[in-house]
């Protein structure tokens, strides 16, 4: 989960980033005494993802800037409602706003895209799952959106849990070893609080894979026929899980084919980034 | 640019991300002998990025993996196109694989969103730039991104060039103060390699800012036929920016009333992931 | 698990540690140009765990220093047996030395603490589990040992796994609420890849938990005549763990309940070194 | 010494391997709102160390813990004696408790072990030294947790002084070089902050040892009648270290020779952990 | 710019570079509760930088400690001047005392020589700019000197602003190619921010380069001579540059020759520390 | 001293901060095929120092570059002498060029300095020491200059020796407490390795610290007359230092009272970079 630790220290990485030696705009035409009250709304509607993650923008450039956040990670936005607001010293909301955005915008479209899809199953069991499709670094962010759009989170890492691919499946029955045998002998070289899932792309593999005692199975690319049959296969032995060719226009009839989990990569690698603005106005003391 | 040196530190970053202790699938499933080989296509048309980045993933997780980048930064991709080959150890390719992908895929996105504002100006003398719209902490990939798509880059940060916009220019003139004077005081305390840059957002504010001696003057959010008049005015004493609803069916139009550069934050914010693929098979030896 | 990256970092982080500056006794003695063999013996039988360590102390000081480690991780020691020679620039030698030998000894110590307690109950179904007792910045390694001692591990940290102890169930059920219901509602929270593991006290604490349809149920500080009433009620619906003044004279008769692992803080909190001796000749060459 | 800045940063990574993304159960099961007290208490006898450190882990997951160490550093102990108070946020006491106790646990595992040896030689003039034999990482800690068991601290790296062994010495004299002269020229090769010690094996390497004129001897695995002779020889010229074969049934016996340092690697390599309990009560408000 | 967070990371390292396990010998003779005054006085006239640098020294150490700098960077300072006074922890003012004035003597050294050069040319139109012969590390803090000074500052770094010295012309002109074609050619290479400058050695390198657009044109080694006429044939198409034998005794002539700009490598690189002395007194309460 | 792995961590950070984002000039207006060959000379006469530093700014830049270092720190340079040759990728020497010549002109310089300290006390038995006035961040660096040029350094930090002033003599003996009494307690709570030195202001403060059983006494501010006398009370008890208005042209005088070492703040707070030139010439092959 998200973190004051892991938002400082991404955050801080940001401002870095974007002003390693100071906002030199700010530092030469704005006073150090102005002040600046800002104001973020939402320009389009959506759900809202990334408040704490906006305020230690503010909060990490000088402690002294307040800022309230009005909105809970996860509430529905209209276009023009009222996200936050700050206020404080102008160079320090000038140096920390376009972080702030380009954190909340991201997180925001993320969490806008997943609520979509979780809107779209409603009424279903299925619950809607990230992927490792994330943006390099941000996985923790990204992954808050996701629940703040109302989706759960798949393992975090290749450190998590055992996730067996085809390739996997080669190698583990090459030689024509028998692949039940196989993974429960995998059972006894992990602890118990690893799980064990593994992808098929055709029925025929789902019973095999069963008879190894695996905790999750992952129907590929299955067409809906073959999902309805692989679930009255399964038949609650296993969460079963349905990833490929997921789009917002095709995961109902997913969801409606009784699977446990539907993965959806889109939604953090093909998220657009919210419209959030924030509007400053700047005051100077005589 | 970018260089090896930032390359190594953000991907070796995410490849700890996507795998703090390890990979326990290939640990337990795949043994320490097995090989790989894989090849990357291009599973849409765009343009390619990311390629000394997707090596990198591979290199940085094991050194003897043999890679070779089969296309240049910048090409134009068919979908299909075979893009890279990489054979080595089984465990390591498995490992690598989801963080070059993300990588190549993300700068991928960027370049042919990018080349697509290009294409859409070709024959006119304007220039697309990105934005500080970047994602927290690939700033650099994703500028570079963008010069693969055929754009330039504008400020890497606060820290390079002075930007003035309106709330800048308040402050300035607070008191009845003189722009032009005042803009003239200011670069006397920048160094000679500090650019000015000044946002107007109506017509009667360019012949000010002008008096100024700034380098370069933004119209933000002007009409065609403003844009038109403020280039006339501009009159080659400073490069004119375009900013503010740049969209790709209003760009040309943009391009064609002589700015200079039209900046776009669509380029980095919203572009969507390329969808390239990595094919690996295996190989087990007796 | 234990990646060469991890590895890497921290023994380089011991070897500035244990040398922030140099090592002035080599550089004021030692000609540049003086080699040395060296050969790590047990000075008494145990499992041996930490060979990629040692090796790495030595290949990071000094890329050219050769290594040969002769011995597996878990492989059973005789006292004398010869475990690994080295030869290089004795400088390097004598650097890297100490370093190479502190987390040799440490690991061997935990891997042959941890195979007493796997052999004492060898014949039954039972696991041998390391906890969260681990020396602050060596986790890995330390579960590592274990591994090598012929143990499993438990959750890498808190971030992996739910484990709810009497305090988090009394939370869980303040006010009146079903305990059930409220582990169910747990399981909607966490995505499919997180287990949910529950310590009881109480043997009438088992049926309530097991309801909640949790993975792993802990019996803490169970008698033998608890434990196997334990193991019998929840009639494999869970995984059974034990938990709790566990020793080395009581593990047998607690494995002999029929439960499935059996958790030992021991392991790691109080494993002594194990004595491993590093004999080392110095060439001067006239 | 134990440094705030050490102590942090050390305590921080600790937390950070604890928790990577935070703790799920108490994010999933305890209200943000619930708090909780907590006590430190000895379940065994022993001495006191790591009351900065265990305080520490609290205060860097939230400032607005309150804690009390009620004993101070290298106090004696009795079983069941109360240590210190904590009360705060929940969330935040459960997410420090393991990294404080592991710390205070070792440390005075440490102390305790250390105190032994000093109580073992009671009344005579020697003093018990660490050895580099220190827990990867954890150094600067343990040395701590010696001071606090009535020890003193060896050098603390090979950066602060000289200590040659019988291979340096071999390439010292090698080709027939006088060992007192070339000692004496290694005395002008360093600066006058740095101390110079010599490890010998026999008795008669003494004198000449002292003609080199070094400021610490160390008597490498002397028998109690060599340690006589050795102590009667350096009459004063030196400081004498015995080292080797030092237990707490022989330790006394050595004491009395007259030496004035016994170094012991047992006090960081093989101290198990004091048995240290913290007794958490959560409440939640309605 | 010099921010916080730039002056609080070097400052922390210059902290643990100076005691990486704390400060012995307060440790062992000064009691935890004794306190402390001291006074920084300039010794020797000159102008004062590093106000902020030697405060954070204190405040990082222990934040307890008032400091009151009284004199603001770039204050001309009298021998004698008391420039600010300490007091707080008598341990934490003697531990941080040594970097405190580490920082604020270089950097005012730097700001006295500065404010020579620029008083050598007041009443000329010049500015003095420093190079990138800066001491390693401290690039930032030695800017922000010069600046104090009376100076501006040049390029940041390599990756701020394109400068081309006679190599880069000589590779950019190889094969006969025209040397203005090529400079235009670079110019859409780079983006608006960017400005270009080049360095000629000899008057009639002057009109090729500016018919090429530079920005920036260095006349190198030129004799004062050569300098009026170059800034006769630039005419305020370009800014000019001198560089190279600028001392104390000739920058004024350079400086009449009309340039607009005047590096000085020796600002950085070669100036001595100012004499700043901080007198102590210790209270112990009884 | 100066080892390889903190040569190179700042050496890169000196490198990051020149060209955080890459070199714009090499990478626009050099092709990536062009070679250079640069050959280093001293433009004055010196002591060379930094010889392993030069070479490891080229290494890291890019480690197919060849270079050889002609000189060993510590040789006496001609003007005009070659010191070494540099060979390789145009873009990687231009690269590190700077960064290389900051550092060994730097150590160069403090070399230089300290040799005419060492020469100009030539024949005395007294000894050039260095002090902690040195540059953060630099300080192993600097140390080693000052071996270079013949000195011998002092503590390294505060960590490593007792060293008492005279406000720490005034805590130590509050309340009217025996100073030789409290310094033989000093003694006890330090470990056998540390040495502990005393600061004295007058000649009648020497038998007492003596008495004491110091290991140094500095004489800080003597005339040439008490320090005769200072030598001769203390007559081999311990180590005498001067301190104090040292100069080049009173360094002799202060040798000849017959002190052991002599320790100069200017020889690392106020040399003068020395003045290297590095002769580049590029090749672009066609």
């Amino acid at each position: 989960m998200l973190t004051q630790e892991i938002i400082n220290e991404s955050v801080l990485r940001a401002l870095q980033e974007d002003a390693p030696t100071g906002d030199i705009t700010s530092e030469t035409l704005i006073p150090e005494s102005a002040t600046a009250t800002a104001r973020l709304h939402a320009r389009e509607a959506g759900v809202f993802s990334g408040g704490q993650v906006f305020a230690a923008a503010f909060k990490l450039v000088d402690p002294s800037v307040h800022i309230e956040v009005l909105v809970e990670d996860g509430a529905r936005m209209q276009a023009g409602q009222l996200l936050a607001e700050v206020s404080g010293s102008a160079r320090s909301v000038l140096r920390a706003e376009r972080i702030g955005l380009n954190f909340a915008q991201r997180m925001s479209g993320i969490a806008t895209l997943t609520a979509a899809y979780v809107d779209a199953i409603a009424g279903t069991n299925a619950r809607i799952l990230d992927t490792r499709k994330t943006t390099p670094g941000l996985r923790v962010f990204e992954r808050a959106a996701v629940v703040a759009g109302g989706g759960v989170n798949h393992r975090f890492s290749l450190s998590d849990a055992v996730l067996a691919k085809d390739n996997h499946l080669a190698v583990l029955t090459a030689g024509g070893k028998d692949l039940a045998t196989e993974l429960q002998r995998v059972r006894t070289l992990v602890g118990p609080d690893i799980k064990i899932e593994v992808e098929v792309d055709r029925v025929n593999q789902i019973e095999p894979v069963l008879a190894g005692g695996v905790d999750i199975i992952m129907l590929d690319n299955f067409t809906l026929e073959e999902l309805r049959e692989g679930v009255a296969l399964v038949a609650g032995r296993a969460i079963v899980e349905a990833s490929g060719n997921v789009r917002l226009d095709t995961v109902r009839a997913i969801a409606e084919t009784g699977v446990d989990v539907i993965s959806v990569g889109a939604l953090t690698h093909s998220a657009r980034a919210l419209d959030l603005g924030l509007d400053i106005s700047l005051e100077v003391t005589a």
